[in-house]
């Protein structure tokens, strides 16, 4: 058994609008910072799990992502995976 | 001046509270992913924006990410700068 640590990076579909992101891009213009041109929002998930390898971790990874962390109808995701320690 | 693109993680600071990383969790148990131990959640943000150089984009991004993108109280904040274009 390993201990894993997973970083998920889940986006919007690059063809599907992103209101929040259009009204961040906003107020940065209205901040000054008028050089802004487009901003996206996503979110970052960090999961600490336990698995029996990589392969595994993997595995258990793209079921959560596609049941319950990401929308897989609208948005993308990838995930980065650290062992930390395996007993 | 050139074109770049940053990708920007804001994540809860390790002391502070996250009820809705919680919520994901137990969620997790719930559909049979018992090895989950624990999950956070925070934001991803791409911001895609002109600057005379990387020095110049790099301060502007710190500017915004402690005026508007983060709340420094409760969440740190890292950025990743890549350069797409010069003109």
């Amino acid at each position: 058994m390993a201990h894993f640590q997973a970083r998920i990076y889940v986006t919007l579909r690059p063809s599907v609008l992103d209101p929040a992101g259009v009204a961040v891009c906003s107020g940065l213009h209205q901040l000054g910072y008028e050089a802004v041109e487009s901003v996206r929002i996503g979110k970052y998930i960090e999961v600490a799990l336990d698995a029996a390898d990589q392969g595994d971790a993997e595995t258990q990874l793209d079921q959560m992502c596609d049941r319950l962390l990401a929308n897989p109808v609208i948005e993308n995701y990838r995930f980065e995976l650290n062992e930390l320690a395996s007993t």
